[in-house]
């Protein structure tokens, strides 16, 4: 792999944005010139929570961990209701934001930083998700790998899978683009069939298209691929190029909403809660057409 | 009391949503207009979570429990990172959406609801943030109140406070749009000084002038305003104008924004986690310029 | 119901310890008077918590949410482990303490306190679980009441089944003793059949008979039972008898081992977490023989 | 440090216990027969959980982190209160076992087993704190190191030191007792001056003497003492010896009643929940006259 591109150094030493700097201010504006009704559409799974009670008060099973949530007493006859959330942020079940401080390579965080520099038992000194406080805007594309239905399970998307949707949906992917990926399927939908995931070639086209954020229900597949490298997506397109991701994306209603509307391209936006020094937040990854 | 508007049936009996159906197509096309550039300001406070951990590992003292983190062991030689998050929603340190089924007025939540029916021990059935699930987005005003400074303590902001912050920035106030305003403080600045705090009159301005969500770092007063309605803007905007307030807001670096860019309208996006059944949840509303 | 004992007021208008005053220093030393080899038994559900992690790290599904636990990062290369455990202590798997802050009888608290005086939004100011700070310990007995087997599905249990255990045992249950009861049955095992419960005769029973703790498998029946009072352990024990409840104990070790050395008698012994302020905590009861 | 007495191996290669395979049958007994009136004490700290709530509802400042409740809502009118406890195990204000498991040294946890296979993100395998699920009972001793006092500032404890009080107690300390240590310190109360600490000589002398379990207000001194071996008690006692940890307990209430009763051997009691597959767990040690 030693001759996979790499972004350590691209942005100099201390850069925690990644490919976030390749939204430039023409970019960001092309980004803003896609939004022209102010209709949206969520990118997000539905992260239903789970009650963090039992018994008498509620059910002994629980279906996920992702979010739970406990409902407290505010007091008798409060007026006000409110609640306690606990987060798992980095679980398949809820769509969230994978910093640069999430990935660790040869003992490294990118560009370069040794992980005990990034990472304490207090949390994340470099390369927080916090980086991204102001949002992250710009032109989304979605690519469809497999409209109407679903990618084979345990396909190997490649950058000519990627091309191909490019082709059908009549759009040009440009530097500085969110690339917005689905191909149907999801951790939690796959009822134990093997799972497609991006290849490293497909990583490879992402940097060649100078891909800003990648958001999609197709990451690295489980069992790993056949033949190709593991982990591809977090190892190389997170970890190498520093493109942050957006895992467990659910793209359905924005694929309906493309094809409906005929247009593949939008307003891309990201606003993750402006909490300090973790490796990833929770979002909800918004269309803006 | 009895003579408050009240926006309880005007968009339904079933209607979750409340001030945010003001947000009619033009007007979300108003919204998008104003953005142009793509440039973006967050208009959260800056949380810094407090970690899970102690002694040995770290502090034995908290300073608040907004948001508290606990890095998790991902395995020895792991190459990600991750950590788990309590959020604490309703904390004056996390900048955070109310949505209609926080509050309660009378036994019922907005537009008539039976408390019982809204909220039980696993969550939030009726009024819950993820209604917002595809975004917040319309036409956005700082209302500056206090230029360069803050308001008085104990500072009662009335509609005529609110007209003269619009008069200095030469804008108009339209149906549909989100009021975010500044004046300087909040429940963490204060010191122990007496907070100013929007009054009855503030709020019966915000339904005049048609508001859909409220955003400012002036929210109730703490303690109570001598002569005043305690609580106006969560019982009267929230309760019963049914208007979602973004608690604990942060506007000092958007104030700066505006000033430079002689701009007091912005595209505002609101993007929330897509938690469903909650009674808030943290957000970092975002100006789109 | 009226006609029914109470122990309200017996203790005093401020008593938060209820049937644990029957533990006089005669039946302490009675109690430490079982103990003789040192030999213990744990009366203690195992409690499996379920990992506050998912994805790559863990499972996406949980069985139960009465504990979870999540492994600290501790640092690179650190020599400790450690994690934090989040706990639902009122859930039927882990073996806990009922204080009298955990029952509301008529908007009351054990022996009359206003509910809104010892339970507010920061925890329990009456009836904690934490007067019982210096341990519970008196002799205890086993009523096995389906030796080798269990209970027929919804069998009601009364003073009746209670009697003809203690004949079986050979013994005389005495005041101030701990009733350790066995049905073989827990929610957790019921597989959807009618769980048997105590009867309000049951609870009368120990009334006669001096009880000042109980714990057993057999709690307040699932679905209630047919023409019985509901609820009559927690209501009527708990709330107007003011016997602190083990709730989801189990005594399966402990029959055998009774069984083994034909012992039906021992020291219980009961150390909750000296942890102030809340209306219970997981207990580990033993028997020391 | 090689010539160090060590416990791996001295009770087989799978052993879990550590020195609690030196309370025999004999020993158990002899701490039974300790227990004659019944009388107890606690050993533990009073621990008051932080709320997990804020703003309107309770304070925005938290003293410690150690154990943290909401209060849970139950529902309108529901008889019922309850909480979540969220238990940071091994924080200073919460006395806590340290069970084999919390230790590694040299990548190896006792008595040889491989971190990676004792350790994982979702729990312990080897060396939890639930294989002490019967509970620890033994004799129990009291060595006061500084009577009606505290021990100086950075105070170096040594073997000589716990002869002293053992002599002006009268007392012979025994294989299989447990151990337990008063200086007047805790890192709570140390108000920023240098804790006293145990030496290594303190821990050949828990070796020598047969120690099978300690529980002290003097732990590893902080800073680490002056020409000391640093973390003499965690790495030593419990990594080395395998002699579980009682951390941060509280003897100043048994040693009053030590020194009113004029005893200073009493049955030790431990019944920790039993919760299964972590490191430590918090414990209320009982000392019964």
């Amino acid at each position: 792999m030693s001759d996979f591109p790499t972004n350590w150094g691209r942005w100099g030493d201390g850069d925690e944005l990644g490919a976030v700097n390749l939204i430039t201010d023409e970019v960001r504006a092309r980004g803003a010139a896609e939004a022209r009704t102010g209709i949206t559409v969520s990118i997000a799974r539905v992260t239903t929570p789970f009650p963090l009670t039992g018994g008498p008060m509620a059910s002994t099973s629980a279906a996920t961990t992702a979010v739970q949530t406990a409902m407290l007493f505010t007091g008798f006859g409060a007026p006000a209701m409110a609640e306690v959330m606990i987060v798992t942020t980095h679980h398949p079940e809820v769509t969230h934001l994978d910093a640069m401080g999430h990935w660790i390579e040869g003992g490294r965080v990118y560009p370069g930083v040794d992980a005990a520099d990034s990472s304490g038992p207090t949390g994340v000194r470099h390369g927080a998700a916090d980086v991204y406080a102001d949002g992250i805007l710009t032109r989304g594309v979605l690519l469809d790998l497999a409209p109407g239905g679903r990618l084979d399970p345990g396909h190997p998307v490649t950058g000519a899978d990627l091309d191909a949707a490019a082709a059908r949906a009549g759009i040009e992917v440009l530097p500085g683009d969110a690339l917005v990926v689905r191909g149907g399927w999801s951790l939690i939908n796959a009822g134990g069939q093997a799972l497609p995931g991006m290849t490293l070639d497909a990583v490879r086209w992402m940097h060649e298209h100078g891909i800003s954020v990648y958001a999609g229900d197709i990451g690295d597949a489980r069992p790993p691929l056949p033949g190709e490298v593991p982990g591809a997506l977090h190892r190389f397109a997170l970890g190498r190029l520093a493109i942050p991701l957006i895992d467990a994306a659910d793209p359905e209603e924005l694929a309906k909403v493309c094809a409906r509307l005929g247009r593949w391209t939008f307003q891309f936006v990201i606003a993750a809660p402006r909490i300090a020094g973790t490796t990833g937040l929770p979002v909800n990854p918004l269309a803006v057409f």
